[in-house]
């Protein structure tokens, strides 16, 4: 999408046969590129969070394949590679994804054809995610659409969105933001609430960086803020990401989610969860048990932001001596899920309406 | 309650005939008292929310008016002193409130009898406030203690709060907090999950730092984690303030609320919400009549700490460009509220149960 006019991924080829990334962990306050140019600054690049999101990951721990390939093809440094590359977010699905897909390509090659080889897979994955995104937009679109012609064309469509499921954290598009870029560029008029998303504050942050970029209307409202906006009939509809869905249609996302779900019901306002069926976990049945990931208390109690001097800076925002829990991720019944909003089409949430769109991974 | 093992209110007055004040824009960081000699320093406390909470600032304002007759106790400086304090907080009901109790009280009397009666009166005010928050523990103790039983005395009551409604924002015990208090003297464990409360961080920085100071067991989560520790029976049940509630019991609070109480709805986690009779609005039926303050932008897109080289500064936390909206307050409705804990007694949130507890005030 756009950055300051200019038209960008969020990982990208050189001409001369490397890869660069934005360096995400210095958004909002400063956009900076970042040359990778082997194996293991690829591997960094994931490990301190320089990218984030699931398919960004897997994206850039494809092209550090390839960076490995090609500073030495050999059977040794595959399995190294592979290894180095796992280790750096060993949770992240799409990274072991990425590499268990470049290994079993690369594998059976002589190492002369390797490099050339794994760059042109490592493009088509992330032109592979990219399509996958835009799809998830097109399909969005129409939601949005029905909501502008509800309201009889007279205003903007107000969406209100949390965390950051937005184009920096795939290769482009986003999932949820994909149906709200898709609205822009067909001169619907759309203005987004963005939660801001404590603790890590990925919606203030980024979400509201890359609609500004992109000249989408949206303003930032703390997580609290939500329902009464809903209770005022202020939201049209919500559109959220997923780190994974069970084929129940149970959603589990960023923490806070759950709340906005109950009070979207509560006001009738839909409710959509747009996703990748990859994100979908067909082995799993009921979202209640998703193991949820407790984070460092820090997140809770530190806040990073510019000081008014400009510099960059992480304070302390809580009392001394008071303890912090900081469970990561919620899970939103399939119940409060009006829709899901995946690559392939819009399914309601229940293992009945998945299974029709994912037939080959259906379990009856 | 307790700082540092010593017992506090939020006003006291001095043996020299003036009064002091906690500097609560201090809190967390630091704990100042704050001595105040003039009415004009007492409308500047005021003012610059030194003081804050509607019972602290109305026992504020009435010492105000007892240091204005000390100063000069004629007729005009009465007015004056009124005015003045008035003014400082137009919006607050119980400053209001104070400066009529006291402008009636001393208006008849004789200048030279006028600062000995406003100091007996302005302690009067506090006592009472004290003894009303007292009595609101009492009454929210038995609630506590019940879930104690149901849990048959095998772990601490957990219990949650949104924002600030404890002993500081009063003149002694909290309203909210009140049956907290009381719970922890008499020994049953409790444990208080302390909702961080964007966008100023009320519990954060004033509820997780009371709690501390007097020993009561917390952990202070984002305001996004409540929903999610309900839905894993880590809640036994929430107790939240109130800023105004109708006569028919929808409740008026800080932004938040109302999410909260619909995932006590969903979980069956009770939803308690503590306040004196005071705030109890009798000409209003509807919460949705009830105007919400929108305030300062910059009260989302800002922050406050104390950064690793020890300074309290302020930083910018939002993206560059982005707007952002800070509705103050939202609404729960009645039906999402277990009971009213009041100084006399428990109620359930509609019109007939309040009437009858306050027989005085009901329209039928």
């Amino acid at each position: 999408m756009l950055v300051d006019g200019q038209h960008f991924r969020t990982i990208w080829p050189t001409d001369d046969g490397v890869f660069e990334i934005i360096d995400q962990t210095k958004l909002p306050f400063s956009f900076e590129v970042v040359r990778l140019e082997t194996a293991v600054e690829a591997a960094h690049a994931i490990f301190d969070m320089l990218v984030r999101g699931a398919p960004l990951i897997g994206a850039t721990a494809a092209y550090g394949m390839a960076l490995a390939m090609r500073e030495d093809a050999s059977d040794d440094n595959l399995s190294h590679a592979y290894t180095n590359l796992l280790a750096a977010r060993p949770t992240a699905v799409n990274l072991r994804w990425a590499v268990d897909e470049m290994r079993a390509l690369l594998d059976p090659l002589d190492p002369g054809q390797r490099a050339t080889a794994a760059f042109a897979r490592a493009a088509d994955i992330c032109d592979e995610d990219a399509a996958q995104c835009s799809a998830i937009g097109d399909h969005g679109l129409e939601l949005i659409l029905g909501a502008y012609e509800k309201c009889g064309k007279s205003r903007p469509v107000n969406i209100l969105t949390h965390c950051n499921a937005g184009w920096l954290a795939t290769v482009d598009w986003g999932t949820a933001t994909a149906p709200i870029y898709k609205a822009h560029e067909k001169g619907i008029p759309v203005h987004v609430w963005v939660d801001e998303t404590r603790p890590r504050n990925q919606g203030a942050s980024l979400t509201a960086w890359e609609l500004n970029q992109h000249g989408v209307d949206h303003t930032v409202i703390v997580d609290n803020a939500g329902g009464h906006l809903m209770q005022k009939g202020q939201v049209d509809l919500c559109i959220v990401g997923t780190d994974r869905t069970t084929r129940t249609g149970d959603v589990c996302n960023k923490i806070g989610t759950y709340l906005k779900a109950l009070a979207a019901a509560d006001n009738s306002v839909p409710f959509y969860v747009a996703l990748p069926g990859t994100t979908i976990d067909w082995e799993l049945k009921h979202g209640k048990d998703i193991p949820i990931e407790e984070r460092a208390a820090e997140e809770v109690t530190e806040m990073t932001g510019r000081t008014r001097a400009g510099n960059v800076e992480t304070m302390r925002i809580v009392s001394d001596g008071s303890k912090a829990a900081n469970p990561a991720f919620d899970v939103t019944p399939a119940g409060l899920v009006s829709a899901l909003i995946t690559e392939r089409g819009i399914a309601m949430a229940n293992e009945e309406a998945l299974s029709s769109l994912y037939p080959e991974k259906a379990k009856y």
